[in-house]
């Protein structure tokens, strides 16, 4: 069987990589993945799968950082115009985007999800002649948006194993719910499923990510160290108006208490007992250049390698937001907009996929910890797994990176692919059996 | 004949009060004053003025801060869209915007030119029930763009002199031109046409303000002593971006830079000599919360009551902009994009004009001075006419403010646009006799 | 009469010189003018006038910004060692430096009142080859203190004064008394000579500076405009220490929101109704490198050209400081240590000046009134007189200046001496004539 | 022989507490420790050690940030006053204070170094009730000098060890060398005993620490890991002064380049590969209220868990501070004073220590590693053994502690010092057998 899983891969590895440059041209920002949620339902669904979308995917009010109205009204005017019918656009009406695809083979065995995240982000993507994507023409046809983390091949994987769960059906044990989650960037989307109750009842979880750290393709880490609990925050500074020339004591600065606000938090202190993290990674502030500022807007973020640290991060940053408004006598909104929480994986996963990896020929190499950082909001998820007894892992898949995740010249190894698809593939054959 | 003019104003009052409420509703921002171009020229040619638009109007590259293309492309197809002939916009096409129109009595006189500035600005206009343009229905229709500076005001005074000059003109001598000026927020339209030749031969020249000091309606000032030198830059910081949470200290922070120049060019000292300006109008830097951001970009402006105090402002911002940059090891491009220079008024038009004005029914007090501040680029203007031996004012016109000029609640008497044009009219029968 | 007055000063001239020099190289801070006190009183006493010093002199209460316990002692024990006798240290004892002369004409006549402030300033003086005060051998011998604003050549020109009324107190009628005032820098001495009353039933009020704008010798003005009002606080932060390396987040770093304030008061808007400043002339805060600063303090000043500018200003910088205070969460004392208010010169003494002064051979020029701009304490002491009915003015006294007040390479012509002593004595004669 | 080491420092406990407070009472700043290193080497000189002070001890140019001039005169004479003889005080003169005592026991074996760190810290020492030295009445008698770092019951560790080797003598095999260091706080010492070569050819090295984690009195740790790489300096920013009010333009404002570095500073990236830090501990800027300030003065330090992060730090500082010059305008001079490696405890010497300790009664309890932060010029030498093919290990001896590190609350248990004697003891008998 082992062959059987590893050469359908092989066959399948054309599509994976049409997929993969797919879903690269189009990318969709969170809550926006309208195209991405009805490609992949789509095909789902054609495959067999029972389908979820909308309100029955995600929960409504559960949703940090929803886009504006009329960000939103325009992505679903653009989905219409690619070509999703209507109803789709209707079932995911204001940002209700993402699937939960179940597969019950209706033979007893244990309840398997794996979770894969399809949102891009809001950089512009390279154009140097270094940058694959842009030399074999498959960069962003979408201006100013990018899959900048890998969430295309994540995408991609996700189709590759509903593909070989179809295909290997009559094999196979137990239940599998696959989530197509959307909103990763920023921590707005896994609570929304969760809350769905998507997560119940199950007895293994299993995401994972291309890259973060480099390494060689056909590596891989049976689980993670180092996700931090994140908090993040969107900050609106409201001020007064006056003409900078003629009556500059009458305007009260929104623009000067933005400012003051974003080189002031990146000056937290360090925290001795763990990593910490803030970022101000968007200000947008004032309206013309002889007008004294009134308004004002930040988009920042903290990070802890525990809870407490992270609270004491939001704690210093709520006050020094405050502080700054008063210094300059503006009015200010902090609004909470995302989190992720610190995440744990269960060693006990570590020896089953080892066991089973080593199986496929895909993979050459079983690291049992991976030492990363940044965030996940899949910690939601396994946080929730955990909770009712069940095991949960993050996992990593090696890829030579030639460049930073979130910047502009991002890409990966295609051939990593394939041998996440394995890794999945072969876990599942073990987990479920 | 005094009588003939004041009572061909007072019938012509509502007509003015329509002409500014529907300015106001329908503001356009500097140098895309496409359906207001429009909206003046063709009445101005209907009355039988010689009319110059597009680049018979102004120098091409003698304008300073044009738009973006897609702006210009956006501004261009609105017009069309709300009744702009295509010919007149092709004329227009690529931000060409403003008015010249002459006229000329074919009897000996002097030239009298009179100018009229025509944009609006990047401000939300109030929707507060104390906001007459709101509550008497003639907001702004235009999301984030309004009048807020009078220029609507300033404009129907010009529709109205143009009338009356027609009306009138088998009683007039010499030559009259009437420039309605694109873009004088920022100081970017005027220069445009100084270099297009149009202030040559003139022999006096008038313009003014309605407001800037709050006056009683009736009241006006003969000439302004006070309008400072100003520059106007776009600084744009170009950094590095990289994900916040995995890889910090590979990100070279735009935001950071442009948030550090902010508060650090507002502290540039206070000169001894006399009044100093600096103010950054607008910051956007950045494009998501968890990556450093790799861009900034800010509008600023210096001024100095003397050529030389703006010129140490400039030198100052200039070397706290290139600090900043370098601080957070960050590229940095400082892009000139307007200024206004210092403009003296001819005292030998003082006793003309009250000689004049009080023959008016419509002026009840005649300041010979009034001491303002702001910048004001007519001084392209006033400079280029004296430098050829001409003379030239710039003249207030009284009204009470209930808010600052550059407010969201900016308002002015709609009884002070008879005045001015009153207050024209006179100095005109004066200036051609 | 003009004659003996002018030869007089002519034969004193060596005299000044030596008096301006070995006050040069004697300067003594605010309130610790023990030396320049006591060489002063001691010269009055013998030439006969009545002396006034210590409490008698300045009211306990009244003054700003007293001295440390311990930079008091020492002043006094150095004075002690300099020669003054233990008694006359005993009468000034705690800071009550400065002396009151009075001299009665027993002659019916106006009662007029000169003022001379007497300290230096804490900077450390040049050593340039083209510092004539270095190159002359009459630079300071007190290591970082200088008379680096002119306050040696004013208590010069009080002795002169003293010894001409001496000499011609035959031919003169009314009352003179003349005020040796401590700590005019700061703003902090002049209200506590003017709570003790000895300003009450003075008809005429005279003081002035050497130098401030840079005039020929010869050239005086007769009042000036532009002295502004001003305030001065000392501000102390009180943090947490912590061990920076070891326990960054258990520190509240006092040090930070002294830079903070200091960075951000620089950045109070410019005022539009007339000059404004603010300076932060002084930082000291932390101990250690590798210890959080508990400790923060700041000596700020704020100035406005009218009460209500000053006070825009203070509030301002109230505000700032505070929230700096609470961005790093430390605590925060703000002391209030001296203020001027804002003067107006009686124009009535304009022509009766230059009608006295245009007599003296020493006089070449006059102006009616000079423009200015830094701040007096004088001020509390005129609008004293003026309250009662007195007139006052405050002159200035032409000299060139190679380098700013209050730099280290101040210094003046030592011949503006006797013609500022020339002013005084023919404004002297007219006024109590 | 167990009992005989323990029962000896039971007997010596009483004499331990009574050095301790002594040493207490007279803190001295780092090469200002005259009264310290003459107490300790006449001590041992009298048990029989060789002794070598002054630039026998420590390379003269190897010191760094050696005190002002006049800051060492007066150590120097404070030291003459308290007794120290002038033949000690020539000895050590210029800031050559430390003492490296031998005693080599004729009998071959291995050699063994100990290091005691003997200076205090710039802090004021807490007058609160529950701080211990002040109810027991043993405070500092130098009034904002402290033992706040537990360096006094170091220096009180190694004297107790000088005795037990002078009574022990018979039974022991070997050389030892005892290093009484100076400077440690701001790595400034260790360096200069270093490149004298006192660390060449020793086999073991042994220091270690008093507290640092809050841990049970008998508790010990036989290595740590953690101490950062570290690097100070002092930055001096030279601008040009002038009156605030009547020339501020005129200034080149030093005090705001200080003020800026500082905020900015301490924003720079967090880094992904390890722990960071960066601290202004000491800022002094400027001379008088009124004055723009002329000078500024700055005491930093970066660390970093790496060379390779402490370095990052570095280059960004220097980017930074040089950046802030720029900024103002002023010059700046940045000058290093000091720092600390990356240090590495030899495993192998944990057994050895396990071994050895646990049969000593004071002991309870050994830790194989403690996880620590902070750094250690004790680095410097532990390199240089180890680069010798010699081992090194620094240990901790647990108490708890009322107050971090650096604080003027800092204080330790008293018992924790017979236990770290017992632990040194016991180590070398175990290193020498």
């Amino acid at each position: 069987m082992i062959d059987a899983f590893d050469s359908f891969i092989q066959k399948l590895e054309p599509q994976l990589r049409t997929w993969r440059r797919e879903l690269h041209q189009q990318p969709e920002l969170g809550f926006l993945e309208y195209q991405t949620t009805y490609k992949v339902a789509k095909e789902l669904e054609e495959l067999g799968f029972t389908i979820h979308v909308g309100k029955e995917a995600v929960q409504s009010d559960s949703r940090y950082g929803v886009p504006l109205e009329h960000e939103i009204q325009e992505a679903e005017r653009q989905a219409l115009e690619n070509g999703v019918p209507e109803d789709w656009i209707d079932a995911m009406q204001g940002s209700h985007t993402g699937v939960v695809a179940k597969w019950d083979t209706g033979r007893e065995g244990p309840h398997l999800a794996f979770r894969f995240d399809i949102d891009a982000l809001p950089i512009l993507e390279s154009n140097e002649p270094e940058h694959k994507p842009h030399t074999d023409h498959f960069r962003s046809t979408q201006n100013g948006i990018m899959h900048a983390c890998g969430h295309d091949g994540h995408t991609t994987i996700g189709l590759g194993l509903a593909h070989l769960i179809a295909h290997f059906q009559s094999q196979l044990t137990g239940t599998f719910t696959l989530l197509f989650q959307p909103a990763e960037e920023g921590g707005r989307g896994a609570k929304a499923m969760v809350d769905k109750g998507w997560l119940e009842g199950v007895d293994q979880f299993y995401s994972g990510h291309i890259g973060i750290n480099s390494l060689p393709v056909g590596t891989i880490a049976a689980s993670t160290e180092g996700f931090l609990a994140s908090a993040k925050w969107n900050v609106t500074f409201s001020g007064q108006s006056s003409h900078a020339g003629m009556k500059p004591e009458d305007g009260r600065n929104a623009l000067l208490a933005a400012a003051t606000t974003a080189t002031q938090l990146h000056a937290i202190p360090r925290h001795s007992e763990g990593i910490s993290r803030v970022n101000v990674g968007k200000l947008v502030a004032g309206n013309g250049r002889n007008i004294i500022a009134d308004s004002g807007y930040l988009e920042i973020e903290t990070r802890g390698q525990t809870k407490a640290i992270n609270e004491f991060m939001q704690k210093e940053a709520k006050r020094i937001i405050q502080s700054s408004a008063s210094m300059y006598d503006v009015k200010v909104d902090i609004e909470f907009v995302g989190e992720t929480e610190k995440m744990t994986c269960d060693r006990a996963l570590i020896p089953l996929i080892q066991e089973q990896c080593q199986q496929s020929a895909w993979v050459n190499h079983i690291d049992p910890v991976a030492y990363v950082s940044g965030s996940e909001d899949a910690s939601f998820m396994m946080n929730a797994v955990q909770a009712n007894g069940g095991k949960a892992t993050y996992m990593l898949f090696g890829t030579h990176l030639p460049s930073n995740h979130h910047s502009p010249a991002f890409d990966f190894e295609e051939e990593v692919i394939p041998v996440a698809l394995a890794a999945y593939a072969h876990v599942l054959r073990g987990g479920s059996s």
